[in-house]
């Protein structure tokens, strides 16, 4: 897909959304009238209405941008979704399939027979066919490299050959080589026999006869400087490079601090072999993020708002069964002090304002620790220092926050030993709160995962478990 | 700041910090050894090794990029960021200022002196200084302000009489303006005559003697064009445009959809202002998520790391004061209910799994549709059909899971009776959390406040005080 320039949307995106909801439901009320009245004379006004509701459609979908058709499918019920997608011009299926989330296209896949995906794929660039193949169906991927030139069948077994989360997946293969031996005049002349430069193109790639970079020329350089000057006088030979091995989300970072536009992919023996743009790693930003807040929440990817009821459960049974266990645990430490309770009832009140206050602390220290080293900030050499920062503010909010909710309890239970236990029990549980929410994302880390992955739940396993324990505990201690 | 060419970072950014992470204990390491031995000839010689430490020091930093530099300063303790600021190149000092964090940028603007402070602004475009005016000492803006030239001025106040949140407060006004009756030819003459592009000029902006923008011109367009033809035959007629009082993340989430990566503002009367960059986009977009993740956790705002303890209190204390009072209510409920726990103290073990997994579930839920919303995915018209699916998957996880735990609490406490009003109340409190997790954002929103606001903490807060008084009170009625 090339760069093009899109039409302003003159209403906003929402805007749009509504309308094309407005005019769902219509040809939803029309079908059902159908439905419900028979007599044939009914049946041919119905088809009227319907058929110019579904023409306003079309050609409201005819005016929009693939990505905006892309953002309209995502927010749309399966059933209204598919009707949209059927509408949509043939020539857009590709654009569109490759903008919408791995949950949508999965439903509208499923809509197309092997033709349509066939033809959608055709149009695709190799790395865009890369990012889909492992989604397509078996035959048509066949189909598609049997009818491929050399190179392009090259190019997609390289894209292929990378995980996804390297830079090698992501990279794509226009890029625009010149030599350093020629002058910018040449060059100029040269950019003039090409129809079109590929989107993104804020640099040449200055390369010698064997592919090797020598450096990239970027446009900005090329349009200010005398035309008689050599590239090789111009060119900037120490730009950033990216290796297909490198991760991906580093490329991103790097794209980020160095405000890049686009920048070139070489192999071990520096040798051009793709670039990376700007656009995809917007996109990976975007992603990654989401990741992490849905990952914290214990969702295992990001969810298709209108997905079956059943895909929803299979998204998040996994952390609902974890969490489970942990309740049924946390439980069970409480079930440890039945007699406790039984001889003061004030307890089963009063533990869960320990458990819970240390859990939102919890979860407050482990979000934080999670953005930090999502940046990289967070390195073995800083986490002691990091460590004893939490636990100075835990021990300032549990004497601060315990103490204001022990004098509570010592009022509403006129029981002042209470009150002391249960000012310490919130202390002791706030330090643990900060203690675990450096150490679980650290460990996971170390252990090669994720360290978002299912850090609420966690961290509320331990502070529940923890505080119910300590409560109930020091309770039993000093005042049975 | 013009866009650089950045050099490769042969090392990775994380083996960068922990090198000088490692230069700064040493250093420290000196230091300490010079404070406990007090001898002439001893200190001669820590002395030594003190300057050799942090010459190679400024060394390391000499060689990298500002962005570099301020990726560092955010993973340091206070006092070795402030020891590595003071050795930072002054005419860096700009540029990091406006690549790091508000948090960290407050820390190094108390350590400079106004003079410091002023040579480090005078550096800036305008709107850079805007970002930064407010949190410059008041003399120091208006003695820059007096030395500004008019232009300068008046951008500078354009640029600050816009909200942080609208395009008008990103925008730069590093335009390169065409006129459309010219020819190429004459196009590529102008710009050799400037000495370089503003960054991210991927095109041209066409206006006519009033300023009005009349088209775009893109560099690509210009590049492969005959140069004899005009620039109004080449332009592009319907760029995307953006107007200053616009919301700026709907712009990124534009320059995202259209893969932009410059785009013109325009005012009320078509008159070309200023304009938009990806890079700023970018920053916006990670900035936006990061804000999403802070605030669901009860966050206020984005925390250095090594933010001094009494910050961190400040910036969490709120949430921590809300929840508690939630706590204290769900507490409350569950003191309604004193004389049936005394009866069967069982509840008080079995209590906690209901709440939790309501808690853990709506988090689920909340999480999903903060996302779709940020996406903007969300409008009224698909309310209804949201809140059923999310039903649909509630009750059939409390169900399922309501069913193993209510097994297990029959077979703990061999008591059926028991088992059977746990696994009605877990499935009425996931009904309750499925609800609320979807009505609790859209609320928000509707208030016109951020929907992720504090959501974990207020979801929690109903499923817990939900829980209790839906298991409590239906073991009252059913069990006693």
């Amino acid at each position: 897909m090339t760069e093009t320039e899109a039409k302003k949307p003159q209403e906003s995106l929402q805007d749009r959304l509504a309308q094309v909801i407005d005019l769902l439901d219509r040809h939803r009320l029309v079908e059902n009238l159908t439905h419900r009245q028979e007599g044939p004379h009914q049946e041919l006004v119905e088809n009227l209405v319907h058929r110019q509701n579904i023409s306003e459609l079309q050609r409201k979908l005819d005016e929009l941008h693939p990505a905006d058709i892309a953002h309209i499918l995502e927010a749309l019920p399966l059933d209204d979704r598919l009707t949209v997608w059927k509408l949509v011009k043939a020539e857009q299926d590709g654009d569109i399939l490759l903008e919408v989330s791995d949950a949508v296209r999965e439903t509208l896949l499923a809509d197309m027979d092997d033709e349509e995906i066939f033809a959608a794929a055709r149009e695709m660039d190799a790395d865009e066919l890369a990012d889909l193949a492992q989604e397509l169906p078996r035959d048509v991927v066949h189909e598609l490299i049997e009818g491929l030139d050399v190179q392009y069948r090259e190019r997609l077994r390289s894209a292929l050959s990378y995980d996804e989360e390297q830079v090698g997946a992501l990279m794509d293969f226009e890029m625009v080589t010149i030599r350093e031996d020629v002058s910018l005049e040449v060059v100029l002349r040269y950019l003039r026999r090409l129809k079109e430069l590929p989107g993104h193109t804020d640099k040449l790639f200055v390369v010698d006869y064997d592919g090797v970079l020598k450096g990239i020329l970027p446009i900005k350089r090329l349009l200010v400087s005398d035309p008689d000057k050599q590239v090789a006088e111009v060119m900037v030979t120490d730009p950033v490079i990216f290796h297909p091995d490198e991760e991906a989300n580093e490329a991103a970072q790097a794209f980020e601090r160095y405000d890049l536009v686009s920048a070139p992919v070489v192999d071990a023996n520096g040798k051009l072999i793709g670039r990376l743009t700007i656009d995809e790693m917007v996109d990976l930003i975007r992603e990654e993020t989401e990741t992490e807040v849905l990952n914290m929440a214990g969702l295992k990817e990001e969810e298709d708002i209108f997905a079956s009821v059943w895909k929803s459960l299979r998204n998040r049974w996994s952390w609902l069964a974890i969490n489970l266990i942990t309740a049924f645990l946390a439980s069970r430490v409480i079930g440890l002090f039945d007699d406790s309770i039984e001889k003061l009832v004030a307890l089963a009140a009063l533990m869960p304002i320990v458990a819970g206050i240390g859990g939102n602390s919890g979860n407050q220290t482990i979000t934080m620790i999670v953005r930090a080293m999502a940046l990289d900030q967070v390195v073995t050499a800083n986490t002691s220092r990091l460590i004893r920062k939490e636990l100075g503010v835990a021990l300032i909010n549990g004497l601060v926050w315990g103490g204001v909710i022990g004098g509570v309890a010592f009022w509403l239970y006129d029981n002042p030993a209470l009150g002391l236990v249960m000012t310490l029990a919130m202390t002791l549980n706030l330090l643990l709160a900060a203690l675990m929410g450096v150490l679980i994302p650290m460990t996971l880390m170390r252990l090669g995962r994720d360290p978002a992955m299912g850090a609420s739940v966690m961290i509320t396993a331990v502070t529940d478990s923890g505080g119910f324990f300590i409560f109930l505990g020091m309770a039993t201690l000093f005042l049975l």
